[in-house]
């Protein structure tokens, strides 16, 4: 029986009938089909007794344009739709990823969050994260706070690309210093119409966390592992991506997730205290002061770098161990303890994160910790330097220059933590040992 | 009875009796004797039956000296001083940490360390790593050549700053084409000073490993956990310093450790094959080239950044997941392309590794990464930014430009691997779960 990407289509396989839309991995060997559950299966040709068309791709699919109606009981959530790699498809001739789902269609795809929430779909960009810029940020977060805003909304969304999840995260955290309601941040590591794509199950995960807990705030939700066990929820301001495209590259930074949620069970696990009390009022403050940069420090750099943030209004050092950076010995760090002062006098606020990335910097260790504190270099304590300079970002465009040094070091959102517990390094595997 | 730091007494308590060193950290209410075998102790002043004073301090301890002594049977290991917290000491009135101990006074703090190995000290440098130049390096190379060239010695150790001790480990896997003989790199994350240093367990496991073991090459030994088990033996180009204070700092990068080392049983466990045939000469290539540089990614940044790396030879971008930067969507990213751009047409290599820190780039599969190889970067592969940035400065200086384009993607010292194994990322726990 001839069949083509997209069509509903009926198997009967191994004394099992089996519905679903046809999927472009589909091999001459292997039928990939999307359940209505959501959930893919692969069947070899070779099991396959007979194929029945129910529905041609393109059509209008009764049984799918069903489940979009309104169904009582049921929470609303709205899913704002940005784009990467959750709304890509593959490119099956060039093996190349490009945004190009809709957002209904990508709903669509995955039949089974109609059946846990009503979603309200609203397209706000379609790009890669890596292409955002602090206008993006501005953008969502006016959506953000209109969906908050609305009657009847139990919970947000973001469908947003991986490279700079945690930037927004972050900027989100510190622009809405009250939300209502959960904003949740998903995204994937495989595009959506993969089979493998991790993308239905982090959506799900996220919807279940927002239907069973009265979380509000912002907050990441990814695979905890490479298996499809469970997704954690992260707290939106110390969460960074660590690897390139394992499906469990975000890690919460010196802290713990939020919450696991079992995607078999739909139980979901509460490691940190949920604040009952909700403020009355969303409030936004959505502006970011532009002339913030970052300075990753190495060896033998050249001071002609630093010169390269003059009139900056702020700039996060990214620096070495504790919070050093190469200012002392040789000529050249010399020089670039000079353009480090120079900076500072003109107005700049330099604040020293560590690349590290994990653990918190503490200048009062070493003398040239101490150095660049004299100087008024301004410690990121245990930040990340994306989180950090985000941070710096608002409190710039938001308040007076003397108050922006005393905040920096202060905790607003949760981005800064008076200690780090053991079970804060390498989070994953620690819980899993804790549970075990 | 009185007593000073650095005296030698003789403590009876608990019916048992205790002869070691006097440590710095000793309090009104505990005294903390450093002990022959190497190890701490804490005693409390109520358990103390009696105090005898041995030997004063600053005078010649009789005891310590007859260690010295050359042992027959033992192997000769030299260690090299370069300074950093291994070689620091607390400053109890001020709390902070400063370089002060001489090589010599380091080995007597560790009595231990004179059973296992004759010792050759060497100094080379008293300094923090954070403020080393490529001068440090080429000087350290050539001290190592020296000792690796000399009769007799079984392998070399050099004490050094953890801030920067995989970029010198880098550096030093480069420039030695060839090496007969281990090259291991130990810090401490706490001043060997301290009774809850690591510098102890770090160095007689370095000692132990090249005893015990017929590898030849540059390797990080360094804690394991955050409890003193073992050590760990890390790969020179695939290791980073991840946390800012933890022992356990130092982790492999998408790689499995060399060996671990259990500080109890002093049993080697190798994890990599190593390679039985050595060099028969040690061959060192010093030079790395100056104009060379990093550079970190970041959502809005300003194309000025880019600028400061005019007439630049090289450049190593740490951009976003599998290898992105911002050059596209907003007006100032399509400047940012620009800038690359001329930046390679005026002959700079520019080389793109990725922030996530773990993984490799894989910049075929986005149209950005795909504009970005048409363009002329050249993907870092899994090598971290660090690695790749120290490898761009050795291969500029010793090789031509079109040898350089080539010569960045092809593995020469083990920094590049064809496949990442599900068990080299936070490579600790999950090799804690393959012994379980």
């Amino acid at each position: 029986m001839q069949y083509k990407i997209g069509d509903i289509i009926e198997i009967i396989a191994k004394g099992t009938n089996y519905i679903g839309k046809v999927m472009p991995n589909s091999t001459k060997e292997t039928v990939f089909l999307k359940l209505k559950s959501g959930y893919n299966i692969g069947i070899s040709k070779d099991e396959i007794k007979s194929i029945r068309l129910l529905n041609k791709a393109g059509k209008k699919d009764v049984n799918v344009q069903k489940k979009f109606e309104h169904k009582k009981g049921l929470p609303t959530i709205a899913i704002l739709h940005t784009g990467g790699t959750l709304a890509s498809r593959v490119d099956y001739e060039t093996g190349a990823v490009s945004s190009r789902f809709k957002p209904e269609e990508l709903i669509e795809l995955f039949p089974e969050i109609n059946e846990i929430a009503n979603i309200k779909s609203v397209f706000i960009s379609n790009m890669f994260s890596d292409q955002m810029v602090f206008n993006d940020y501005i953008k969502i977060a006016k959506a953000v706070l209109k969906e908050a805003d609305s009657e009847g909304i139990k919970g947000i969304i973001i469908g947003h690309g991986t490279d700079t999840m945690h930037y927004t995260a972050a900027a989100l955290s510190f622009m809405f210093e009250h939300i209502k309601i959960p904003v949740i941040l998903v995204g994937s590591q495989r595009s959506s119409d993969r089979g493998s794509s991790d993308a239905p199950m982090n959506l799900i995960c996220a919807i279940e966390f927002i239907n069973k807990t009265s979380f509000h705030g912002i907050a990441i939700c990814m695979h905890e592992s490479h298996s499809d066990d469970a997704c954690l929820i992260l707290p939106g301001t110390k969460t960074r991506k660590i690897h390139t495209s394992r499906r469990d590259a975000f890690k919460a930074i010196n802290d713990k997730p939020i919450a696991r949620v079992n995607y078999k069970t739909r139980t979901v696990e509460l490691f940190k205290k949920v604040e009952k009390e909700k403020p009355i009022h969303n409030i936004l403050k959505p502006k970011l002061e532009t002339k913030v940069g970052i300075l990753k420090t190495y060896p033998n750099m050249s001071s002609s770098v630093i010169k390269a943030f003059k009139g900056y209004k702020g700039l996060v050092i990214e620096g070495t161990g504790l919070g050093h950076m190469p200012i002392a010995e040789s000529n050249e760090n010399k020089k670039i303890f000079n353009e480090i002062k120079k900076l500072i006098k003109s107005g700049c606020i330099v604040v020293m994160a560590s690349q590290c990335i994990f653990g918190s910097v503490n200048m009062n260790v070493y003398s040239i910790g101490r150095d660049l504190l004299n100087l008024g270099v301004v410690p990121a304590e245990d930040m990340t330097a994306e989180t950090a300079y985000i941070k710096l970002a608002w409190l710039l465009a938001n308040y007076k220059r003397t108050q922006v040094k005393e905040l920096i070091t202060k905790n607003l959102r949760g981005e800064i933590k008076d200690r780090i517990l053991p079970d804060e390094y390498l989070t994953t595997n620690d819980l899993d040992q804790r549970n075990a």
